[in-house]
């Protein structure tokens, strides 16, 4: 914007997204919002058309992810209804997505009760959102709209969680009232007492305390708190494990860190090791059956807990509301605790010799074993659900954001998105997405827009033909996946190299020739058996089916 | 179900949704349907597995406008929040979808305050759809389960709008407390002195008429009153128009028939005809900018319009509220109303005999004037959104199930999963997709579940690299589509016969190879000269830019 223009409601906006950070928007134009669209060409932002709007939304949250904020731009309904699934899966991961979106213009209401793209009511689509963001507005008076806008804003930084924006498209270019004021978000600091009070607390829980650990989830990395993290681990000394939707907030490789924990996916020795643990810190993680501790773990009920989130701080039986996280945190990591004197950590995962042949079929085992070997600090592992997600459990990462994957709200089809998203976020990573069959044929298209935009992931379809997560809870005919030839996706999209990869030989060289290619993007469509199933897989789904057990007929 | 058994919670729902005419279940599995799914198979009940939830939900929807029932059945959340535009479509558009699905089960959420697929609280997704259904459920109790069902079923049959029913995962085989009663729901009738003052006035109101027309929705069909309603045409001898949703409601070549009305689309001839009435009888459509009657029209501040709807009958200025559609149809249908004089009719739309070169690239006018000639009755058009419906607006269909759309809605990507969906629901009828190129990169790998099932579309993609609407109302390079080979998608899904088709000639040709194949499904990829337009889609675009160009910078 000129900075000699006053910014009207639409330019505000844009530009206040500028100020935060945001420098593409993903999504579909639509007549409700195209005044915003022109908004958006004329402004340093960059948009990034994808060819669905849930993709765009996948997109937008892979991207806050890893920038700390990211911007969806749909239409009004036909647009923004396709983006629930999105918003809920960030809301659910706690990532920072503002979707913008048009409506009706205030002065056709009067006139139309029903307009094309309407539902019900004028506010549907907000009524929608509102479930499911912690904050939704509408700009529709330039006297409230910038206090408005930047309540939202305040509250996507204070939670790390969706946010909802919506213009009257008859207001886009209405004058706000005043300037817009230089960005200053108000964000309510800790009470110091209260922080001060529960640093003691936990000091007295600590020294009392044999078999400390911590355990570390995904709001650590929506903060930007790894280094503090890392910091309050060496401090301590005490042994550290992540939930999968955490995996890769520390170094894989740290000597203390003893891998991923929790109620479905956790190999037993880890499970037994934390809960044996008398002090467990939980920092950024919610309690829940797929991340986390489970609810009715004792270590809850015997009061062995130091609980932090971006919604309040917990210890034993209590709760402090005032309380910031992210203070939380770096009061931790800055304060000087003792250490603790080593102990032993459970088992790492037993190197497994039994050699793969190379001529042989290619399996989940010889195919994660080699992506093991790979992987390196340039590489970014964008897992989607299904084996992808509970067989890559078991991958060591080596690099701060290499490990993409919504672990816990597990919906399928994020992956190629947000590999996407991922790549205009952070241009120097390749992302590795491991995307099954099924999730692949909901959103494997959209590789559509990597080719368009020059991107070059690597993706690695594996291809048992069926649902495999639910082929081993309850078996039915439902579970079959219509086989696609996955490879000629390439063919269709107009880019990229597709191939078939049946024996472990050809996986291996089939992915080095894709590493060694960084011009083009690569599809490998890997045949499995569809009985092949890796040790995590396993695990969560005997986990699963023994839930469901008492009411199977 | 056997007899002999008690139904349980789930079985109920199948054996009613059976008894109610549903054939086929849409839709994907997951973890918290999985009993659902089970029960399913053993029903006499066929699911049909597609690739997207949002396809699913297409699909059950383009079932129901046919077979007066449609079922998707998803899981909790990814599932369900993934079909959430495509309910608000069956919403918005009066189609009776049921929207089956599970949650967690009672015992867990004890327990566990988050389980994996949870967005917010266990009853977001509930919350959700109670804003686009005219009936939400939890079946959680098996005391009140048949009551609650056949409530939302009686809401359904009613309002012939979406129902969303849930039942949590560990209930689906709790038996019911009696045993399930026979089908028997209850429907509020009409009040019969009310019906009769209606009629009474209508009466008058056409006694008193120099100029009376008649204008009809949607509702006509969904209530399968298209026999009644060609009987009230024909006795009254009164013009009839139909709105873009109800297209094809009447047989297109009945005499008395004006053509396609409503404030966007309608050609000015119609437009003006029906303006100029003296008495309109509005049956089964809403007021709104893209359908039907303006809301502003002076008709209505005249008092000079019947106005009748599944919501309620307004006659003049006021309205009867215990008077059902379809008894007011009827009613008017058996009503010995004198008939009026033959008057005049707007032109046609002129015989347009400019000759198309067959060496011509092929355009819209030509195209479309072919298809035109060669529709017959077991044709049935699957019209997107975009040139796809605009052009198609003027189309000439011959049949009852011809002509399906989201015309008012006006999503993009509901064709290709909508073909599907009918294919099951009328077997006898061949769909002709008409899709852009945005709207098939959305859905139209859809067609690997045709290909699944051995159903035979012929999908007419109109290749003109953009989102044309939008282009035509304000350009900027955010309209632009990746060009796609769409052709090769067949390549891809395994199926199918593409070809790419440049000239008027090759369009001919292809259309005529593809119609003479009834064993393959065939995808025309039609490449268009961007700048092409046809006559529709110039009126509505220039409409909708100049209700915009009051806030345009």
């Amino acid at each position: 914007m000129n900075e000699k223009e006053t910014a009207t409601i639409g330019s505000a906006v844009i530009e206040r997204l500028h100020q935060l950070g945001v420098r593409h928007i993903f999504g579909i134009p639509g007549d409700y919002v195209l005044s915003l669209y022109q908004l958006i060409e004329r402004s340093p932002i960059r948009h990034i058309g994808t060819t669905r709007e849930d993709s765009a939304g996948f997109a937008a949250d892979a991207y806050a992810r890893i920038n700390g904020i990211g911007v969806v731009c749909v239409t009004y309904c036909v647009g923004g209804l396709n983006t629930v699934n999105a918003i809920a899966c960030a809301y659910a991961e706690r990532s920072p997505v503002v979707l913008l979106t048009g409506s009706p213009g205030l002065s056709e209401r009067i006139k139309m009760p029903y307009m094309h793209h309407m539902v019900r009511e004028f506010s549907t689509q907000r009524d929608v959102f509102e479930r499911m963001t912690v904050a939704a507005v509408s700009l529709d008076d330039p006297i409230t709209a910038e206090r408005e806008m930047d309540r939202a804003f305040s509250a996507l930084l204070r939670y790390r969680r969706p946010i909802y924006i919506e213009i009257p498209r008859d207001l886009v270019h209405t004058p706000l009232a005043a300037p817009l004021k230089p960005l200053c978000l108000n964000d309510e600091p800790s009470d110091s007492g209260a922080l001060e009070e529960a640093i003691t607390e936990v000091k007295a829980m600590l020294a009392s305390s044999k078999r400390p650990a911590i355990l570390a989830g995904a709001e650590i990395g929506r903060f930007g708190l790894q280094d503090h993290l890392a910091r309050l681990v060496e401090r301590l000394n005490v042994p550290i494990a992540s939930t999968l939707l955490g995996k890769s907030i520390i170094r894989e490789d740290h000597p203390l860190y003893v891998g991923v924990y929790g109620g479905l996916i956790a190999r037993d020795e880890v499970q037994r090791f934390i809960n044996d643990s008398d002090c467990l810190l939980i920092l950024g993680s919610i309690l829940s059956d797929m991340e986390g501790l489970d609810a009715d773990s004792p270590l809850l009920s015997q009061g062995r807990t130091i609980h932090a989130t971006a919604d309040r701080v917990s210890i034993k039986h209590h709760r402090y509301d005032s309380i910031r996280f992210q203070d939380f945190v770096q009061a931790l990591s800055a304060h000087p605790f003792p250490g603790f004197a080593a102990r032993p950590l459970p088992p790492p995962l037993p190197v497994e010799d039994k050699p793969v042949a190379p001529k042989e079929q290619v399996s989940l085992r010889g195919l994660f074993r080699h992506l093991d070997s790979v992987l390196d600090a340039k590489t970014l592992i964008v897992a989607d659900v299904g084996e992808s997600l509970f067989a890559a459990a078991d991958l060591h990462v080596h690099r701060r954001f290499e490990f993409l994957s919504p672990a816990y709200y597990t919906s399928m089809g994020f992956a190629v998105p947000a590999a996407v998203g991922a790549s205009f976020a952070d241009p120097n990573v390749r992302p590795i997405v491991l995307v099954g069959d099924g999730a692949f044929q909901m959103t494997g298209t959209e590789l559509a827009t990597a080719v368009r935009y020059g991107q070059v992931p690597i993706v690695i379809v594996l291809n048992n033909r069926g649902y495999s997560t639910e082929r081993e809870i309850l078996e039915g005919p439902f579970n079959d996946v219509h086989e696609w030839q996955y490879e000629k996706v390439c063919d269709l999209i107009g880019g990229g190299v597709g191939s078939r990869v049946r024996t472990q030989e050809e996986f291996e060289r089939t992915l080095a020739a894709a590493l060694a290619d960084s011009g083009r993007l690569h599809v490998l469509n890997v045949l499995l058996d569809p009985a092949d199933r890796s040790p995590g897989m396993v695990r969560l789904a005997h986990r699963l089916a023994k839930r469901l057990s008492t009411d199977r007929p």
